[in-house]
């Protein structure tokens, strides 16, 4: 019996996002079973039990009348999960190692980014102007990390381990070596009011989106070392209301903030955020899936699952990540 | 009897070095022993035993019959050896956990921007474009530590733990967990060759001074992901030649540089490498060392020395740091 083939429905746009690398990768770890791309293969619906997907378009899943298991080569599920057709079977999220690196590297260069003051340094160096100011060590910073999943708690671990102070906080407890907990929504404010730096993972869901507004950004602390408030969002661009973040940059209730999503993107050419000299744009960079590592991950999934082994990282629906 | 004095030898010149800051500092800490400061207090240069200096002016040290040893207030001690006239006392180096730390701050942000290219993304924003490039993990890029006392050991641990492949390379041999080691001028060629970005972290000595050359760039990867080889000084400025520098970013020798020192300092303000594209330039500012800790340090030492136990960090003439 020939084993179910992979389908894949992934909507290219950069290099990391060519479809082609996709298939090179999947065909060479999946070994005998097919891998087809959905937009430029032949094949029969009913020959395909599993989809690897990023951003596909609405309804086509509905395609596969036999597809047992869908895996999203991102971390990232809302979109997916907008689709109202979305099949009834198992939705697996990429959870590995490598992308977890991936964004504990943006994650604490971005923080020292701002604990060094490095944008301040750049102006002098365009100026020619020799003006080293006073340099507080990372102990004396205050990081909160926003979403304690499995990037946030990797990221917390490395920034604590250069020196700075860490809390976390997320919906539901978490322990984590050295990192102050703080979960659910009574204690939010608590721990906005010791945070001098943001640093935001969550997850998007009805419940998280444009929980990065004003009201949230007025309760950050206000008497650390770095003279105001800095965000630095790497989740999605649907957690943030960016009006409201370049007026209270222009008021002063944030310092400065780091931005790798939008809420569209790519980022509108006329974005004032592009510009603003307390802005630091990337383009949703942050954690690139590595069609090596995801392919070799959701491969090891299918061969547990054809054994009868549960899946791992299967997204619950109802929370929505 | 009283107990002997401390003098301060300090040159100002930044936020940091604004001797009032040290003076508070070190009477706080000290306690019943009189702080003075050479430029501006009278006092019986023979209540003096003990020195905390700062680039103190040839020869200075010599107004001071009794003194028992003398403290460094950097890192670095070559500034302090090349004055001849140097007394027969122990001279200590700072070595504190706040520097070290520091230290590698700067280290791993540096090492961070250039494997994430950020100066690539900085233009890019200044663009308006959109436009990311492939971007690989920490553990594609070999980074080398040139240097591997307490704060080459201390960042290439860091950097290990970001994912990097670390070695490190130092006259006499070093053992340092997940770090591969070389020792000796026979290995350096060695380690050379497999670093892609390089991180000085030496002592200046007669042996070391202007070892940043290009007969050494010549030696450095060009096999690796970045597309050409990087190098980091945080060490001192008379390690490197700067015509070579320049020379070997043109022609292609290296990729890109990040300098916190400099033959001179403050760098000239017609220096070609302020505004040379390839190059980020900081103020002699990757490890300020910090009043409150480096104070608390001078005085348990000098407890120490006072209850006949040794002193740490004593600088071994013979060999320069």
């Amino acid at each position: 019996m020939a084993k179910g083939a992979l389908a894949l429905l992934i909507r290219g746009g950069t290099d990391n996002w060519a479809p082609e690398r996709w298939k090179a990768r999947f065909e060479s770890e999946l070994g005998d079973r097919a891998v087809v791309s959905v937009a430029e293969d032949r094949f029969d619906p009913r020959a395909v039990h599993y989809a690897a997907v990023w951003k596909p378009d609405a309804g086509a899943l509905r395609a596969f009348p036999d597809l047992k298991a869908v895996f999203n080569l991102g971390a990232g599920v809302d979109a997916v999960l907008s689709d109202p057709t979305f099949p009834q079977v198992p939705l697996v999220r990429v959870s590995d190692e490598d992308l977890t690196s991936r964004m504990t590297e943006y994650v604490v260069m971005h923080t020292l980014m701002h604990h060094r003051q490095q944008a301040y340094l750049d102006a002098c160096q365009q100026r020619r102007e020799w003006a080293p100011r006073l340099q507080w060590p990372a102990k004396a910073v205050r990081v909160g990390i926003l979403g304690m999943g499995v990037l946030g708690r990797h990221a917390a671990q490395a920034l604590r381990s250069l020196g700075f102070q860490v809390a976390g906080w997320s919906r539901t407890a978490h322990a984590a070596d050295g990192i102050d907990s703080y979960a659910g929504p009574d204690r939010l404010a608590a721990f906005l009011a010791r945070t001098d730096i943001l640093v935001c993972l969550l997850p998007l869901t009805p419940q998280t989106r444009g929980i990065l507004c004003r009201p949230l950004f007025a309760q950050l602390a206000r008497d650390g070392v770095l003279g105001g408030p800095v965000v630095i969002n790497a989740g999605r661009g649907g957690l943030q209301i960016e009006d409201d973040i370049l007026a209270c940059l222009d008021d002063g209730t944030l310092k400065a903030v780091t931005l790798d999503v939008f809420e569209r993107e790519p980022l509108e050419v006329d974005s004032p955020l592009w510009r603003h000299p307390a802005v630091r744009i990337s383009p949703h960079n942050a954690a690139d899936t590595d069609p090596d590592a995801i392919a070799a991950y959701v491969a090891a999934q299918i061969v547990d699952f054809e054994a009868g082994r549960p899946l791992r990282n299967v997204v619950d629906m109802g929370r929505g990540y």
